[in-house]
């Protein structure tokens, strides 16, 4: 089940055409996927205190409308296993039920040497039961 | 031919896992075609000031290596026309020759009302005659 | 009397120090002050839909202790007027009951035509009242 | 002698005010003493790789003009101490001679285990050489 996490527009997210600049959209991709781990019971910090990391590989967002400052935003998470050793997070951004854009991030598995590895055993049943919910 | 242009990766492009965020690199792609329309004789200010908008529709980032604070980065930028109202910029992102980056942005041409139309005349000459350098 | 506001330091808002980069704490205080004016009873959006504009004319912040990724802050912000075109915010930060910083914004009382004047009486009566709770 | 270096405003710095986001001047701050370290004939990174780091304390600007999307703007950075173990960098930021916020940085001088001490010796030199030019 995708998670819901909400946030408002700032003026530091908005640009001089009025509206929110591209760029700020992978930042609140990072609020969904940081609120979805939550809902699962764990944090992004605690994977980290156990030495994984989720370096970000590849990024992609449609920009479906505008979003404007002080806009009330939901985040819309869903998580998917993208091969061995890569997780991958979808996200809709939405205002009330108007889809504003989509995308996604796929992610490494990487230990605090940055060697890539498959996510450790309790990480992989943590993330196919929320997965699987 | 591509344009290239400069950055320095700075402090506040970084975050705590020590490279340079995802999320900036989005930043470097507006640098990138920023310095591609001023290598074709005109200006994204320009632009503006004839009532032409260029909103992203699209963007997309494959994270190859990591950039890490105070790297000299260049990024190559090279236009296409994705629709009869549609640019396309790619980026290649490099640290010396390693690739750190690439990706791409979709762009509709809208006029100051937001309402989408061909890129006017003199934007579609200017683009072509770049677009074959 | 000061009102709060909550948010949560994100991977973007941290550096390769391994904390919250010293320029977001200014991000922090436009939340802090947008939360102020709700409680008021307006918004900032408002105040814009009525022409009126709040540029900074100056910003201060003292930093006491580091903020890390995934903090909770709290942003506590405090109005008083700053001469008779002049409006001041203060800001405490804190994560539970560590001050982490504190600092204060000063905003020049603007029209859609950037010419500066002493804000409308209604604002002026709102800005009084809620100082004086 | 204060040491320049130049930027350009790009759309992300810009907020819907159709201004440069009063925020990011703390990033050009950065860029600013950035500049002045490698005039001095080392560069931030280098001190780090010697362990030290010099967090900042206390950052202050003015806002005297608004900047805009593509402005080249320069930033003039000098540097005095300000007690034993701290160090201050002051900056004007110009568009042309244009002054467009003039401010300051003060830093604390910790090793890597954030523990505060006074500048290394050869820092010390370095730092007062280039003071006195």
């Amino acid at each position: 089940m995708p998670t819901q996490a909400q946030l408002r527009v700032i003026y530091a997210d908005t640009d001089a055409m009025g509206i929110a600049y591209y760029g700020n959209y992978l930042k609140w991709f990072e609020i969904g996927r940081s609120e979805w781990f939550r809902k699962t019971g764990t944090s992004y910090r605690e994977l980290e205190k156990d030495g994984i990391n989720l370096p970000v590989v590849e990024a992609h967002c449609s920009y479906k409308r505008s979003a404007y400052y002080d806009d009330l935003l939901t985040i819309s998470t869903s998580f998917s296993f993208a091969g061995p050793a890569r997780l991958r997070f979808d996200y809709e951004i939405l205002r009330g039920d108007e889809l504003i854009a989509k995308g996604y991030t796929v992610h490494a598995c990487v230990n605090s040497e940055h060697k890539v590895h498959k996510p450790p055993e309790y990480l992989r049943k943590l993330l196919e039961s929320a997965k699987n919910q």
